[in-house]
Formats: C-alpha cells, structure tokens, sequence
C-alpha cells in the first residue's frame, strides 16, 4: 500500500468512527478517559522503554538538548499525561447541548445543538504527551482523531496510542477512533491535510515554519497561531504598582510561551516614574531591554529598538519598549504589529478600559490583568488542544467547544411554508 | 493603476474603515440603514433608469429571459430593498455582547465579547438586491464590505452603491465602510480572494460554478454552500397525513431554492400507503418521480432512479423516491448523500426523533416541519447573507451573528500568574 492509500485509509476509517463517535454517550467517553489514564499509569514502565528508543536515535542524531528535553517521558509527565485525561473525563459533555430553543411564529421550535466537527487531523511536533492531550480532548468532544506526531518520537507516540486504543476498545468505542499515523514518511502529512471528504479540520502544533507550511497547503479549515507578539499597555491613569507586577509577570513569568508580552507600551505621562523601577527589575532578571527613542531618555543605557523589534516574538528574555501619548496611539501600534493573542491594558479609568475592550481586536483583550492568564486552564477549559488566532470560528485557548460547532435543529408539529 | 493596485488599495480603505465601524455606536449604524432606505426610495427612478442600461446591455448580448428577471429593478424590488435594510435596523445589535462573564479561581474575570469579523468580501451574480441585503448586514455587524457584484449589473449596482455611500456620509460613518469594485475585470475576484492582509472572509452567491472556482481558489476563508441535497424521511409511525403536506410542500412550494426536498426516504412498512396517494399530488403538479426498485413495485409507472439521482441537486420539478427498511438505511442514505444542508424526519415516535436530530449532521435538522423553513427569515434572523454547509464558525443561514466572532475578554484588579 502506498502512502497515499494508507492515509486514505485512516481518514475513512475515521469518518466512519466519527459517525459512532458523535452518537456516544457521554458515559462510554468517559470510561474510555479513565480507562486509558489507568492504563498509561500501569505501562508507566513500557512507555518509559519506547520513549528510550527514541532517545538513543534522538541522541544518535545529534538533536539538541531542548529538544531532548521536550522528547523525554519521565515518570511526572506520565502521571501528567494521565491527570489530564481525568481532568477532561471530569469535564461536562459539550456534545448535544441545546440552546436558545424557542418557538417562532411560524409555530416550528427552533433551537441549537452543539455537536462535533467530525474528523481531527492534529500534526504536531516532539512532545509525545500531545499524543494523549489531543485524543483525550477531540474524543470527549466527539470527534475522530487521526495524529501525525514527529518522526523522533515515533516509538513514544506508538506506545502512547496502544494506551488509547486499550481504553477505546474497554469502552466499546472503535478502535479508529483515535489512529496514530505510523510512518515517518513527510508525503503523509501532504496528503492529511488535502483530504475534506475524510478531515474536517487540522490542527498543527509546533514552530512556525511547520505552522506556515501546513497552512499554505491546506485543503481543510486550519486552527492555528502562528505569533504571540501580546502588549501590555500602561495608561496614564494605572496604578504604577500594579503595572509594575503585571509587565514583570508578562514577561518573566516564562519566556518561551505564546501569551507572554514581548513589547511593552506607556503612556509618556508616566513613563519616567515607571519605567526606571521596571528597568531595574527586569536587569536583575536578566532581561534585555530595548527601546523606542522617548524610551531611550529616560533609560539612555539600552538598545534602539527598531522595527524589526515590533515585529519580533522573542520567545527569550528580550523586551521593547515604547513610549506613546495616548491609548490611539497605543492601540495603533497594537493594531500595527501584534499578531491578534492576548492584549492587556493597565488603568484605572472606567473609560479607557471599556475602549480598550472593545476596540482591541485579539482573540484575549485584558484590563488589568497579565497576559499570561490567556490559557486553557486557566480560562476553565480544562487542556486546550492549540490557540487560534484566526477571526472565523474559535479564537483564543481553543478547547473542547472549540472542537464542535452548532447546527440548527427544528421540532415541528407539522409546520409547512406558506 | 493597475487591477492588483485597485483592489489592494480598496483592501487598505476597507482594512481602515472596518476599525472605524467596528466601534461605531449602534445609533450610528441604524442611522445608516435608515438613511440608505430612505435614499432607494427617493431615488427608484434613478435607480431604475441605470438598471435599464443593463438591462438594454443584457438583451443585446443575449441574457436568458431567467438572468433578466433577476437583474431587474421592479418598483417593488426597491421597496423591498428599502424594508429589508429597515428590518435589519430593527434587530439587535450583535457586536459587543457581551456572554459568560464568571470569576475564575485566580480572581479574574472572564467572559467573551461578539466583534465583527473585519472586512467581508461578497462575490456575486446578477441580482443587484444583493448589494443592498449584503452592505446593510455587513454594516449593523460592524464589518467593512467589498462588493463584487456581475458585470452585467453594474450599472444598477453602481446607483445602489450612491444610495449606500449616501447614508454613510449621512451617518458620519466612513465611505469606505462599503465599496463596489467598479470594474468588470475578471482579474478583481482572484486578486480578492488572496489578500487576507486585507479580507477577512469572502461570502460567495451565485451558481455552483462560481463557488466551487473561489473556494478551490480562496486563500481567505469562505462562508459557503455549493448543493442543497435535502432529505426528508417518512417513518413507519409517522401521521401519513402529515407527512403527505410535508412532501408535498418541501418539493413544491418552490423548486428553484437550496432547502426543497431533492430525495424523499420511505420507511418500507408504509409505503405502500403513502406513496399512491403522494404520487398522485405530485403528478397533478406536474412533478416528475423516479424510484428505487422497492418504489417502482407500488409506483410501476415511474422511472428508475440512478445513483446519479441520489446526487443531484434538481431544483426543477423531479423528486427522486427510495424505500429504506428503518431510519438507519434512512440515515446512512442520508450521511452517503446529503450535502449537509437541511433533512428531515415524519415521525411520531420520540427515540427516533431524538436519535435523528442528534446523529443526522446537516446545518439543519427537523422532526415534522418542511425543509422549506431552512431560511433566515423564518429562523429570525432577519435577512441572511448566505447559508453554510461548513461545519466550522457558522452552519445553515448566516445572519448577523455569523458575521461575527467572540472574543474573551479579561476583567483584573491586577492578578498575576503564579
């Protein structure tokens, strides 16, 4: 069978579990969580030996610490993995809820019900728990699942996917419900995401370059995030301490995630009350800073920040800095260069904020708040399977409503049209 | 200026308008749409001699007598535009509601806000109706619109878009809220369907052809439907009588549109009781019937039916008829063939009628009311700018709120991560 076959296959093998998948009562999905959480706990010891294999070949090629790292399943991540499948277990059933039904003059009771988008393709790159986290969370939401991981954890994500099938079957689920694409082959992933009869929808996890690719070819809807590049923007009118916690905590808090800040904007107003205190903490930190020419008078001894710093999610600790007269100006620069994930402004003016709302367009809008609070978990969502920074459908922590869409149901006395 | 220039730079004005009115009070937008209405009234004879030179250029070149009753402006179609746009001024206000703001354990608070999606790109055919329905939604959602209507109508189209820049400037509301690519270059709808710079969502009207060439095209998402396959299945304990007036309105109350009956599924215990009498109607309105093999054993007069039937969307007077043994023969009809527009089931029996709004995944699911109610106006929503068969964002008739997104917004008094 060539690759092209072999990829069909799974995705209609996953059509067809999606259609048993979608009428599962919430119990099965249920016990097929536990079922797999109890079994990736008792193979503690069988995941721990694949994952080595991938290791030593990881190591043999020369792959890089951070990625090692990242590869690795120690015993804390296992018992992590199989916490969240619990977490989502404990989660209420997005599937078939009902809303806004209500009778129309017509005499026909029209409602919503939330149901799943079908097929899951998630592609994503070293992490082998992802492999467990995205099939826990399309299969409590009622979705098929095919998962393309990365070639260097292939053993891992093979062991990983036995769990599941494992629970599946304990629940009396299809096994297809969840597939693991078991080739390392990159035509594969060409091929998932150019097949709308069998995918409803990719989601990719992982740098940008995969991120770009992937949506560039795309023939299915793509979830997706390509930058974090969020602000912190300090008003005239905030409480200075509080801004002072709150850029501190958006920045240093971790450098390598998605929702933490990396430009930070105040108000002229201000600046030369704020910014020598927040400069000191952040060297202490280790941080660099750069900054916009106003910046660079009131902290003369760091860096111009250029153009290309606007435009830069640093993922490190590296920060820029600018100075701006007013909250248009600010969310000019917002609208310029953020890439539409998480915007939070300090102030205490009722006003501002309620502007700031309503007219910064990022999937997470804050008043007061650190940018790092745009999260799955910490939105209530349990995990999130990605965050989408697209307008259409989910924006933000995309999470198990975000994997299920609503169609419009009618019940009817036998109404016809006029 | 070339084609390229022209609609980047419309995409530009569009991108800043689209700020403007995304914050724009209520007041203002119905300001808009009131003035636009009164301006379509006061200059219908404006607007009909325009549509007159299209309509002298249509017959020279040869349009069918279809194509000119659909680019005709009657007195009444104006009227109608001028109510339209003042229903849709009558509805609420979509942007900025907002839902769900609860206390998380952190102490922030978190709920989600309804923003516009931006700037919506409308691409199509003769009717120029459209025009005035598409820039009156896109306005009360605050979305910035590029319209692209048929060459043959652009002489109409041009005196409807005087009407709307009429209103805007009366409003105080940008020009640029709403522009009309004023040429007939087939260039402008592949230049605009690949700025997503630019546009954020191209919502296609026309014919099959015309949807299938921008979805496979579009590097921007598309709100869409391409067939109307809909299904309607008659139970074995289904109220004959009802089930009759249904079939018979979902076929005949009018062929032309997406949500007619196209298949109608029998349960084989009643068959032979429903059909003579349903065929018999159906053969007085002069519909043409073709069956399965099980049907033309009640209904011998009558063609076979092909896979290709199964298929095929009519909109003509042709109805396709198969015998299935119980609702899961119906629903795998329905899942093999459907393109997930609307289905529904005659039944008197509860589970089934749960089960089939639960597993049958079409934009529209009914139990005992004619597919013919698949509509925006009868689900009040007011006028719609499409109808999606997607099951990502917005699925079956997309009104206002599908011209919108949710965002999550963050309320704090200065939490931090911990």
């Amino acid at each position: 069978m060539d690759i092209y076959q072999y990829i069909e296959q799974l995705g209609q093998q996953a059509r067809q579990a999606s259609r048993v998948l979608a009428k599962a009562e919430t119990a099965a999905k249920n016990h097929a969580l536990h079922a797999i959480a109890d079994h990736v706990e008792n193979q503690a010891s069988a995941l721990q030996s694949a994952n080595q294999l991938d290791l030593d070949a990881g190591k043999q090629k020369g792959l890089d610490a951070a990625l090692l790292d990242r590869l690795t399943l120690t015993p804390a991540r296992i018992n992590a993995m199989a916490t969240g499948l619990r977490e989502i277990a404990a989660l209420p059933d997005p599937v078939g809820e009902i809303s806004g039904l209500t009778y129309r003059p017509s005499g026909i009771q029209l409602g919503q019900m939330r149901v799943p988008l079908g097929v899951i393709g998630i592609i994503y790159e070293s992490r082998p728990n992802v492999t467990v986290d995205a099939a826990g969370l399309c299969l409590k939401s009622g979705n098929a699942t095919i998962l393309r991981g990365g070639s260097e954890a292939l053993h891992s994500n093979k062991a990983i996917a036995q769990c599941v099938q494992y629970g599946l079957r304990d629940a009396g689920l299809p096994e297809t419900a969840v597939q693991l694409v078991e080739t390392t082959d990159r035509e594969a992933v060409g091929q998932l995401i150019t097949l709308p009869e069998y995918v409803d929808v990719i989601v990719p996890r992982g740098g940008k370059g995969l991120i770009e690719r992937i949506s560039q070819d795309a023939r299915v809807p793509v979830i997706k995030h390509l930058d974090g590049i969020c602000h912190v923007y300090v008003d005239a009118e905030a409480d200075l301490s509080m801004a002072t916690d709150i850029a501190f905590n958006a920045k240093c808090h971790r450098y390598g995630v998605c929702n933490a800040m990396e430009t930070l904007l105040v108000n002229g107003q201000i600046a030369a009350q704020l910014l020598p205190t927040l400069a000191e903490q952040f060297r202490n930190e280790g941080v660099v800073l750069r900054g916009c020419a106003e910046t660079r008078k009131i902290l003369p001894e760091i860096d111009v920040a250029t153009e290309e710093d606007w435009n830069t999610e640093y993922l490190a600790p590296v920060l820029s800095i600018r100075i701006v007269q007013n909250i248009d100006e600010a969310m000019d620069h917002i609208h310029q260069y953020s890439s539409g994930h998480t915007e939070t402004i300090v102030t205490e003016n009722y006003g501002l904020a309620r502007r700031f709302l309503r007219e910064v367009d990022s999937s997470s809008v804050m008043v007061n708040a650190s940018t790092r609070f745009a999260d799955g978990f910490e939105y209530g969502l349990g995990a999130e399977i990605g965050i989408s920074t697209d307008k259409l459908h989910a924006r933000g922590p995309v999470g198990l409503e975000g994997l299920t869409s609503q169609k419009w149901i009618v019940l009817g006395s036998g109404q016809i049209r006029k």
